[in-house]
């Protein structure tokens, strides 16, 4: 079967598992910080010839939030370490385009994609959590809309810093002595609205050309955003039509950006809960909710309404909310859920709980790939980042149990047949702005 | 022989050696992006028994920088993926004051030190070079005593973000559903001069309880800062009398600021010229020197002296220059090593692109083992950064020939008898300032 029609997997790593209470099961190994536990997911994903290990990350912590974030190790040094560990499989982070400097962020991102032979991404988010702001000195978590206008031109900043040294600048000629060849650095000298970036950066290109771009917006200026950026798309959605019209709408927006729309991956958000039977799968998700604090799984669902739900009646109707400015996705595909199956408070708090607002699939290995077949095959997904309940024995039944099944229907790779995570994503490496170009054209290429 | 009288060492790492022109020998392996390389350095320094492997950083780079800093790994996902490939030496990353936020750089070397177990160190600086500025949308490059005072501040904030949670915080009780003990949580709430920082950081207490803190100040107010923060002190010195002075001046200045001396290690950096005998060692230098680009070596001296010198001519005297704002230790040590030799420019320009500056010791082993208990005996080091003139060779060699001899001495140890960093420099780990006080009492410690 052609590469094209294979579906790609990432595993979206919070290390206590997503369902508010995993961690609490007797086989669980909990911890954000149990670096032995986080290798040992990223081998598990290896071995199952994922795509990629995706880490999510916020810059704030406190008393009510989820156990899984409340601590944990920084992911750009967690990525650099896990390259050390693992051979093949990709490895992504999340960083703020808010609350980092373009110029620090280019060289960790290229250090990373250097020390894993390519296979770096980087997750942009504007950041989500206002209570950030506190952290860096800033008064007010800037607007929506201005966070989004940042990130832009912070990722433009970013390729652009990537962009400093041609691939072979670095000659290193022993016999002349020869260091580099000058004539394959460029400056940035980028002045914008919201930085001002001379360069060149301090690393060489990094192997992928740009490490790849993970997003996950959901709004208006979210979708502008991933589409004319993302590589990776991250989603929350519930429904095969509303993905599928997602994915669509994005694919639409990429083309009018002049990308080819098959340069974007779109991976929701899974969540499986594996039995041998529908039952025992039943049964496993009812194990997990008696575990459950119920002021936790409201808080939860409370973060991606953006709104403090604990006012509200639990059996009585899932209230009409005015817009979020925070998890738009997130609010918008559970509110229609709610919506959808005339849930209660309590019902919408209960499955947020499980699966951090994402898609819960729930069922036998064959149900599993059945759910995942379906909306692949219904073009609404080119993949999925898979959010086990818990750690390592959910994410273990995943890869020993649905991924064979996966890779017997053709829908999955049997191995890796490249060696970065562009090459397991079938993107082309983004060529330098100056390659074949006559060299008196190059200073006017990198000064566009 | 006691602890105490033994001495410390650490490899300063710069990936082409720091001969100017020591990449360019036959058997030396180049490049500061070569992770083979450098985790084969850090393997051999924990071969040796060494304290600690150190990685410079700066934030700028271009056409006229020295080839073993224009390009080069970040040193902090460096430090993370090394944690993985060694057991016990410390990892010590240099990162700026003056273009970092002090969230993120907590954040990231409490990471470090979770991911090696305890054998993080930070050197802190606040930016020599002018020209990064430009990298950070800064119209200029805060002034030097601007620059200490915003270190100062800085310092003070990463260590309170360190103590945000005690240690036994995170209890992750799976019977009763308690993620944390949130008594042992605290916010900061810093409102200083240059930063607002409201805490709690989102990572445990890290296992040295503060990684180590290198300070490399040689102004006064480098002394003040050095001598209040710094763990290890990092100093450029030529003379043993001058050298024994620094360091008379730095403990007397710890002692004032209530500190222990003994709790300050000096280690100043050191260039091993190694020969089978010392005409061996002096044709060594020779061959280096051979392959030297004059340009390039009035560079380093430019540098170091904080003034363009090429149009000075190379056979007359150094020229009396007005007081560098860049490098202060090396301009002061190295006009004065001018003035007591009689030196030319080009002397001391040659002199200068050994060792870029720092103490030269040529000889045999055994003489390079005298140099080195001479200075440590006279109380004017407790150690040294020693800085190969190139890689692996020159390295191998002082592991290999000159440490044997210093541990026949009883002058440094033979076998790691702790596992973090501060086990081996015999620093104690910093008890969180609440530790042993009444519950009613933290507040107030937290809050002054």
């Amino acid at each position: 079967m052609a590469k094209t029609s294979q579906m790609h997997l990432g595993v979206f790593t919070l290390g206590t598992g997503h369902h508010v209470a995993g961690w609490r099961l007797k086989e669980a190994q909990a911890g954000a910080e149990n670096f032995q536990l986080i290798e040992q997911i990223a081998q598990t994903a290896e071995r199952g010839k994922f795509d990629l290990i995706f880490f999510a990350d916020a810059l704030n912590t406190g008393p009510k939030v989820h156990p899984s974030v409340m601590v944990r190790l920084e992911p750009l040094t967690l990525l650099a370490a896990l390259a050390m560990r693992t051979s093949h499989i990709g490895l992504a982070a999340t960083a703020s385009s808010t609350y980092s400097d373009p110029y620090n962020l280019a060289r960790m991102f290229a250090s990373i994609d250097h020390l894993s032979g390519g296979r770096a991404a980087w997750n942009v988010v504007t950041g989500a959590f206002p209570e950030a702001a506190g952290n860096f000195g800033h008064a007010n978590h800037p607007p929506h809309d201005l966070r989004y206008a940042i990130a832009t031109e912070f990722v433009k900043v970013v390729k652009g810093l990537w962009d400093s040294w041609e691939d072979g600048a670095i000659v290193m000629n022993k016999a002349t002595g020869q260091f580099a060849d000058l004539s394959k650095m460029h400056e940035l000298n980028h002045k914008g609205e919201y930085f001002s970036v001379k360069g060149p950066l301090n690393i060489s290109r990094p192997p992928q050309g740009y490490p790849v771009i993970i997003q996950a917006g959901a709004s208006e200026a979210g979708r502008d955003l991933a589409s004319s950026i993302g590589e990776v798309i991250f989603a929350v959605q519930q429904d095969v039509g509303v993905a599928k019209a997602f994915a669509d709408d994005l694919r639409a927006r990429a083309a009018k950006a002049g990308r080819d729309p098959a340069s974007m991956k779109i991976m929701p958000g899974v969540c499986p809960i594996i039995g041998s039977s529908e039952a025992d799968a039943k049964a496993k998700l009812a194990a997990l909710g008696e575990f459950s604090d119920p002021v936790s799984a409201l808080k939860v669902l409370s973060e991606r309404l953006g709104q403090d739900l604990s006012p509200y009646p639990l059996d009585g109707p899932v209230p009409t909310l005015p817009q979020s400015t925070v998890m738009q996705g997130h609010a918008v595909t559970l509110s229609a859920l709610a919506k959808k199956h005339n849930m209660t408070l309590r019902e919408l708090r209960d499955y947020a709980a499980s699966a951090m607002g994402h898609r819960l699939l729930l069922g036998t290995p064959e149900q599993i790939a059945d759910g995942l077949e379906e909306w692949f095959v219904a073009g609404a997904a080119d993949g999925f980042n898979i959010m086990p309940p818990w750690f390592p024995g959910a994410f273990n039944d995943f890869v020993d149990q649905v991924v064979p099944i996966l890779q017997k229907r053709g829908l999955f790779r049997t191995e890796y047949t490249g060696h970065t995570l562009r090459d397991h994503l079938g993107l082309p490496r983004p060529s330098h702005p100056t390659a074949g170009m006559a060299t008196d054209a190059i200073g006017q290429a990198v000064a566009s």
